[in-house]
């Protein structure tokens, strides 16, 4: 775009206002609030700090450990009513020495990227060899039966469906190989699994992520293999049905860690026993800093609390930003606050997670009732001038869904920002802080900020 | 996001269908088009080849030149119905050796980036070297008089407004500083100006772009300054007012040179003269290769056609795709479109142009009568799980503006990607090809296919 100017641009109405923050407009007040986050915002240096400070917080980490400190100091320092830890135990996996892998067809032998999935067993001190079965599906490797699996590694290769507009739907369509592979592949007799990265982009990088073993099944060694190498490997396969695939792996389990969720509140000034929690998780995958997963949903978290104090607005119920430990690989975060929620006889009016990427916001998924869906797409005069258009039914977050079994009035609400990005970095060691834009990162804590606004005010009980 | 899967998000409905492209619900081929463009496109290939083998296409160039020839032959690869050229003189500015600037004050000098403006003058061989005068707009410019102006170097140091949502807005708002700045400031007696680079991000990069001399005053040489330098004149302006600035810019015009527009075109089955124009523009700035700006608008542009002919989608209007040269600086491409659509009596139902990078799909700007708008406004149900929510009126696009005043039926139509990081890169030497990414590009072309289609199969006449 060049020369001539967009003088056709609708401009979003900029107002100034003398009033406290209680008596404005919605609409007023909305906009006070991107304009504090776009002009004055705090995340995207937060995030800065934690990403390339900090660095990448496995669960049990001694980097997971000093996130736990440093959020709890900063949200001190911006005088958040209350400011605690969760105590909770998490897993404690390590990846140990880098993986390696390589691709025998002869005397030629191909080196490939890959990773260990998170809870993967290793392959003990020496590499593991063996002839490989590339499947598409459980069905497939089903009816190719044991007498063709045993002794076999069994390699995962079915893409993402690019054909979906959302990623997620694509994550969720391909991740059954990664969570379950390598226990179903087990169940035949295989000795390990090598699975097509969940990306729906070519290129080196594996991506890691968790699996689940079958406590009834022996546990064997599962490895991520980049986009590309997948390709490679397919086609030598295809070329020669006796390749061999060798890969070495030093992961293990340790003993479980003590570890935290992390909870600043600002108190309400009505209803203080009802809440609104927002959330991200602040443990990471280790390959990266883990800045799109889920830095970007910690910072716009506390952003949210922070742009409430700015901006003098007293909330009516209680606004808790919750940063979740251990999503990753247990989500025993998410389950220590459902249960304390619980034992603490609280009341959620509705709990938001950020765990989709710091990208521009699209919308709020939501798992409630469908009055109360109801009365949230009401809101969207209010929400669509900020570009929040998807406003519906749909998936919240990991660390939420257990508050919503022990509190069924909890409206549980995932923040959608735009997706085609996230899964090129999801998992993967370029989840760096340069991939974070600071207005798309600003746009969702203040969208965020916007949707808890309009629930402290209204509340989601229509028979009120 | 983690171990538990994202199962409640919507899908969009996949299809398989065996019947004519023509007797499809528009749904249905809806679907198929992005369908293609998300497993086969090849708009992102085509980019590559663009921006990597040709680079930068500042009018007059070579790079242009190749650019010409390159998507000529790309697009009879193709095999259009009909691939030509239309001849269009053009301004030939060159930029000459790469410019350079500090900041005096006392005995210490500090260098920061520039870069000239299109269209500038240079400085002659020296150095210009004078006193600065810092000031934000042209009122605050006009208020201190030729009395303070005569003999300085003028420091316009507006920022774009990081309020707005939409970017364009805020570009918008700070571009009279860039386009007018110079003749402004030469009115008063000033002998060159320096412009804060129209960039929502603090970093190190100047962005060019033209400027418009009036002819009734001196030309005075114009450079743009990174927003860091630009703060940190500002800063050492304030800390001594004596401050002087220094830079050289070996830029010049030449003679005007030949080049051309290039069209391909799909035949209408029906009404072969009401034509659907879709385009974006071909040359670029030559401080990086143009990808966002607009290698992206071309590539999608083709690919529109690309997708029709692949679904063997026979249009009833004539579809063209339009890549014009010339937009950045004199928009003669443009012109020369409109004139000849003119003189051949041609009828355009609408021109759509792709200018605004190459990111995720919002909408489309119209500039149309209220009743065209409300008929393209209906097809909301159809593109909205596409994520194209924001469809009415707005900006269109700068080289088909001018088909606009030639044809009042025309309706002109801007697509609206995704703005929060279009002027990161705008004019500046980061917008390059790894800066686009593949599944918003190709969502893009997609789009606009999508609108194409609905164009072509119910047009814009009501009263039909």
């Amino acid at each position: 775009m060049g020369l001539k100017l967009a003088l056709f641009f609708g401009s979003t109405l900029l107002v100034t206002w003398s009033s406290s923050a209680q008596t404005l407009p919605d609409s007023v007040f909305i906009r006070k609030i991107y304009d504090e986050a776009l002009t004055s915002g705090q995340s995207y240096k937060n995030l800065d700090y934690l990403s390339n400070k900090i660095g990448g917080r496995l669960s049990g980490s001694p980097e997971a450990e000093k996130a736990v400190q440093w959020t709890k100091q900063l949200m001190e320092s911006y005088h958040f009513d209350k400011v605690y830890l969760q105590e909770v135990l998490v897993p404690h996996w390590v990846r140990g020495a880098k993986e390696k892998a390589s691709i025998q067809s002869g005397k030629t032998k191909t080196e490939v990227p890959i990773c260990a999935l998170g809870g993967s067993v290793g392959t003990g001190k020496q590499a593991l060899t063996a002839n490989i079965l590339e499947v598409k599906t459980f069905d497939e490797l089903k009816s190719l039966g044991r007498e063709k699996v045993q002794g076999k590694i069994v390699f995962f290769n079915r893409p993402m469906d690019p054909r979906q507009v959302s990623t997620f739907v694509a994550y969720s369509g391909a991740g059954d190989q990664r969570r379950q592979g390598a226990s179903e592949a087990a169940k035949l007799g295989a000795i390990g699994i090598v699975v097509r990265s969940l990306n729906l982009f070519q290129d080196d990088l594996p991506h890691t992520g968790s699996l689940r073993y079958d406590e009834t099944v022996n546990k064997i060694p599962a490895a991520a293999i980049s986009t590309n190498g997948a390709d490679k490997l397919s086609q030598m396969l295809k070329a020669d049905p006796n390749v061999k695939f060798s890969y070495e792996m030093h992961c293990e389990t340790l003993p479980d860690v003590k570890s935290y969720n992390v909870i600043g509140e600002l108190r309400g000034s009505e209803t203080p026993n009802e809440i609104i929690a927002v959330g991200g998780h602040l443990d990471s995958w280790d390959l990266a800093d883990g800045s799109h997963d889920d830095g970007t949903g910690c910072m716009q978290s506390i952003e949210v609390l922070r742009l409430f104090k700015t901006l003098n607005y007293r909330p009516k119920r209680t606004i808790r930003a919750v940063l979740f430990m251990n999503e990753e690989n247990g989500a025993r975060g998410g389950r220590k606050y459902a249960e304390l929620a619980k034992s603490n006889h609280e009341n959620h009016v509705a709990a938001i997670e950020s765990d989709a990427g710091g990208f521009t916001p699209r919308g709020f998924g939501i798992e409630a009732d469908l009055t109360k869906i109801k009365v949230i797409q009401k809101w969207k005069p209010l929400l669509a001038p900020y570009g929040l258009h998807d406003i519906g039914p749909g998936h919240s977050g990991t660390d939420i869904e257990p508050l919503g079994e022990v509190d069924k009035n909890a409206a549980l609400i995932g923040f959608t920002p735009d997706s085609q990005r996230y899964f090129q970095y999801h998992h993967a060691s370029n989840d760096t802080f340069d991939k974070v834009n600071k207005r798309e990162l600003e746009l969702g804590g203040a969208s965020m900020a916007a949707l808890v606004y309009l629930l402290d005010k209204y509340g989601l009980d229509v028979s009120k």
